[in-house]
């Protein structure tokens, strides 16, 4: 295990090193990605809040979960997996629950409308527990728990995914990196913001690592044998990620723990595909055989401050909560302690006024993605 | 870090190498526990029901939250930082929710009467959550979460606790072990059950080191100024245990944000004391100053499966998940794949069969308890 010296204090988990990269205007690329989804079959409304989901990531430094992944929805569709006008429907409830079918339309668009859901129906019971099935990738969970900010709730949001992840003692792609996102208010401070994957280190990292010819460290990638590899190709070749805590003696027992949470709340309680059957995001790959259930799963919830405590008292102690853990002695050779959500909120600063850099080969695949859809890609980058 | 290979795969967090170790009957010990309950003024079925509690963890294979720990609880109770008699009151709810004020009694009691409150609820409204305030240690989270099976609901349990970990970046201890734990019933085979802290490393494991005069693995703690420390009697010295994850490099922000969560969710929303404002087990230590709460704080929750989906659609779907999780393929070096809840089962056949194994230290205490109290410890060894 590395020193827990020489790290960035404010790195982000998969925002590149942008100070060579060209930048590009918010609402250019928004919307490019409007009229993308429109060309697809999207509805004008649909397209703007799944290019909304899009950019809040590349916004907030999640950059594998930004523009980057357009041609990769748009993949999903020429294959027919994906349904541009999708009859989002309850299928049961009870007055703090439901369960949704997404018809098989974007999970960028099927997340928010579910967490509209979740926070009309928490206004009158003090909380709401949706898990959706016949659903797709759905971007930055954090976008979506943050939704009951505003409505002064507690936003939760989790969902499954293509497996890659091997369980404690397995060499098998079991799970999803299947992430976590709980987003709570504040009074004066900005809100907490936890966005994770369950996994030590997500597979937007691995680009990175890739893009430069670098290694991995060790704990983070293991062979298709099970053995410890720092190759940030290995999942080419049959190998997994590995979950939160690395290897048994680090815990990972807890992150396979986590991860079949996420995978049970999101795919078993719907009706959705779990485990080794949830569908791939790639469109390469072919959807198992065997399905367990329909599509993809996610499980969204909303609970009302004020329906465990006065809202203004919680709202007071939360700033308490934030101040003393900002005020926490920092490590020898650390600046300081982070709150859940700095890095985010300190990329979207950042990226709002300066505009979000691409790669080349990001503005390479826009531009083929535009030239299929006969849409111009006419975002130039800022001088 | 060290090779995946060469652990045991089916060790168990806190459980010492037994074979040696004297072993005692199931019912003598809870009995005695029991009368020294009564002995310091619980009713008759509280003092059972903390038994009960207690013995769970012993037999789960939980030495450090078993009996091991029944003189903390009485220093607590010397120092009138307990109160043997609660009232337990609802002081806020709505259909789905709840806030409890335990009223300063055992957590191991007023946890189980909490959960269930959140299963008698959740029967109506689909799902339950309460957080409590002015509780104390409420033994195994396990046990808790467990109590909503036989309803064919899930349960999930989490409580705040002594600060002994650092955050990433962070020198000084601020959050507790904060586990979280969650049960889910199956059909034909036993239930899922997670029950793990949020730290990489829980305390009960670096006394089982200090025991053996052994030195800890990286990555499980750091020192007072926040260097890497292999030695298990480092918190001794103003040293902290590290989140899930280990390091930065290795998602130890993750470990920091789960235990964030656990802390807010039990104890700001509840209005109990957070962060390093949790009050300390061990008596010795004073209680924080200037206290921002009552207390330690749990959350617990219950959800009807049928309120997702037809119980038996579900629970054989379960099934399905644990016996694909079961099939996985094993990592070179290893036999096999667990399901979480497995290694505690395992334990529990053993132990109500054998008996359960108590250290000569352990031994000695639980004597010098009875004296204290006029308890006789009668409970003779197995032969």
């Amino acid at each position: 295990m590395k020193s827990l010296k020489g790290m960035s204090s404010i790195s982000h988990n998969f925002a590149q090193n942008s100070s060579h990269m060209k930048k590009f205007d918010v609402n250019g690329l928004k919307q490019f990605c409007q009229q993308v989804f429109k060309k697809i079959g999207c509805p004008e409304a649909d397209a703007l809040l799944a290019s909304d989901v899009l950019i809040a990531a590349d916004l907030r430094g999640v950059d594998s979960h930004g523009v980057a992944r357009l041609s990769g929805y748009l993949r999903l569709w020429e294959k027919g997996r994906l349904n541009p006008v999708p009859e989002i429907r309850i299928i049961r409830e009870t007055s703090s629950t439901a369960v949704i079918d997404g018809d098989r339309g974007l999970g960028l668009v099927i997340a928010p409308k579910v967490m509209d859901i979740a926070i009309k129906k928490a206004a009158e019971s003090g909380t709401c527990w949706i898990s959706v099935k016949n659903s797709n990738h759905f971007g930055i969970a954090g976008y979506h728990a943050m939704k009951a900010l505003e409505h002064q709730m507690i936003g939760i949001a989790m969902t499954n995914a293509s497996p890659l992840v091997a369980p404690t003692f397995s060499r098998e792609r079991m799970l999803g990196t299947n992430p976590i996102a709980v987003a709570i208010p504040a009074k004066t401070h900005p809100p907490f913001v936890a966005d994770f994957s369950t996994t030590t280190a997500a597979n937007g990292k691995l680009e990175i690592l890739q893009r430069k010819g670098e290694q991995a460290p060790a704990g983070w990638i293991q062979t298709k044998e099970g053995r410890i590899s720092l190759d940030p190709n290995e999942l080419k070749s049959g190998g997994a990620l590995l979950p939160l805590g690395s290897d048994r003696e680090h815990g990972s027992h807890k992150g396979y723990c986590l991860g079949s949470i996420v995978d049970i709340f999101s795919a078993v309680l719907s009706g959705a595909n779990y485990g080794p059957w949830a569908p791939p995001f790639v469109s390469f790959l072919p959807l198992p055989e065997d399905p367990v259930g329909e599509g993809l799963g996610h499980f969204l919830g909303a609970m009302r401050i004020d329906a465990f405590r006065p809202a203004d008292e919680f709202l007071s102690h939360m700033d308490s909560w934030i101040e003393r853990f900002r005020s926490a002695l920092p490590a020898e050779g650390f600046e300081k302690v982070l709150i859940p959500g700095d890095p985010e909120r300190l990329f979207e600063e950042e990226r709002v006024k300066e505009g979000i850099p691409l790669l080349q080969t990001v503005i390479d695949d826009l531009q083929l993605t535009g030239k299929k859809l006969e849409v111009e890609f006419t975002v130039s980058p800022r001088a």
